[in-house]
């Protein structure tokens, strides 16, 4: 349990401020290291009225936050149940109406699967200042903790970020046949549930069944946990993870550049750093 | 100029360390503002033996190096021209033999389009430790600096980054059809030289040719540019961009929320803080 103080709003006692106005900060937390919070989202940790963050932050970075610091979990509502988004985004509007600078705390990069411009939309709306603080994506933690590059020449031309998972457990809709394109890292956040049929409809797409794959979970957190797999067996190879944490896929020829550095003698501390 | 000491290796008195193993730290500057460092690469930076760097990393940024540090710019050898790869592993293997700890510090994120696994792998052939320090990469600190986000629900489902520019000007040999994705994010890194065929390439293969599209120099530093048009008219918008800075492209759906974003009075001085 990191809930330092789960008070919701109406414990907050206060009038609304005359002098000062609230503002939100929309600020990337990074992959789950403290050390890879930016300088700039530490400052603002740190000095914040109110934090408002949810499960996708790391409890060591919730440990960072002043004990005086109201923390607002909005990943845990009453019954285990997430506070919908619009409940969140009222939220945040609400807080800034009193005076408060929020610091609004998302996993990894609020600009990247982070719902930080929907929540920008509605401040905008409300005529609430907000500023974007940026992140290290989960896709760069594991990257750096694994030493598998997300492009390498010669090898991988570009990367391409997409979501495993629609909201409300609709149909997964890709583009396959954009897909599977071996020239392109292919990174899948949240892709657990799907895996196998993403990796059978990637094959079926053209891309090589023994293309290497490497499924990442708490990435740069002494949680981590990461296999080396290829395409034809990922779904059995991450069966292990724990269904709480999300895992990262990263799926193209560069995988195969962080499983070899992990066989050498020099980069085994380096890759096994967060194992 | 912000070389503050221009030393080659050559320069450096030292003798072989005995005691003290070298490393080098493959460390992402990020976009160019010292408060969207990590913690980790500020402390690196403040603390290594010697710093390499090169054009990308902001000036802001070498400010912070301590006086005393050797400072080495690889992206400024005699003649003005850059130092090849080849020539930056070698002396990165040289300097971490003399029992150095070596900031490499790159623009950006080592493992996107920032080469550091070419660098990485020459160091673990030569069985030199290091380690990666993940950066917040140009797309993400553009996004940050003009409320643009990469994705958004109902409007982007994934982002994706590729190169605009080829090594030794070879053609461009994207894969066209695949690019032009209306429901993707479309990031061109160092796309300046090559932006009206890649335009005029997109809208050929199916994209709007009232797409939105963003260009980006500079981001999150004082000399930030950055103007918002679409696909039929950027090659012209973005003429006036410095042909020294790399510009960046952002193409698709997500843009329109900025541009809008600019229009509105409670957001206009998030969106020009940096401009």
């Amino acid at each position: 349990m990191f809930v330092k103080d789960p008070a919701m709003t109406d414990d907050i006692q206060l009038t609304k401020a005359t002098a000062n106005k609230g503002k939100v900060l929309l600020v990337g937390a990074g992959p789950g290291d403290p050390e890879f919070l930016t300088r700039k989202a530490m400052r603002v940790i740190q000095t914040a009225d109110v934090v408002v963050f949810d499960r996708l932050v790391s409890p060591e970075i919730i440990e960072l936050v002043p004990q005086a610091t109201r923390c607002i979990d909005v990943g845990k509502a009453p019954g285990n149940h997430k506070l919908p988004q619009e409940d969140i985004n009222t939220l945040l509007v609400e807080l800034a109406g009193f005076g408060l600078t929020v610091a609004r705390l998302k996993g990894g990069e609020p600009m990247i699967f982070g719902r930080g411009s929907e929540e920008a939309s509605a401040l905008h709306k409300a005529g609430v200042s907000f500023e974007y603080i940026p992140g290290i994506t989960s896709a760069q933690g594991a990257a750096a903790a694994t030493g598998v590059p997300l492009t390498h020449r010669g090898c991988a031309f570009g990367v391409r970020y997409v979501t495993g998972h629609r909201a409300g457990n609709a149909a997964l809709d890709l583009d396959w046949a954009s897909l599977a394109n071996e020239d392109t890292t292919l990174v899948i956040y949240m892709g657990a549930m799907n895996i196998a049929k993403i990796a059978s409809q990637l094959i079926r797409h053209g891309m090589a069944s023994s293309l290497p794959v490497m499924a990442v979970s708490a990435a740069t957190t002494p949680r981590q946990r990461h296999v080396f797999s290829d395409l034809s067996r990922i779904s059995t190879s991450a069966q292990g993870f724990e269904a709480d944490a999300p895992v990262l896929f990263v799926i193209g020829h560069v995988v195969s550049l962080g499983a070899e550095a992990a066989l050498g003698a020099a980069a085994t501390e380096k890759v096994m750093a967060y194992a």
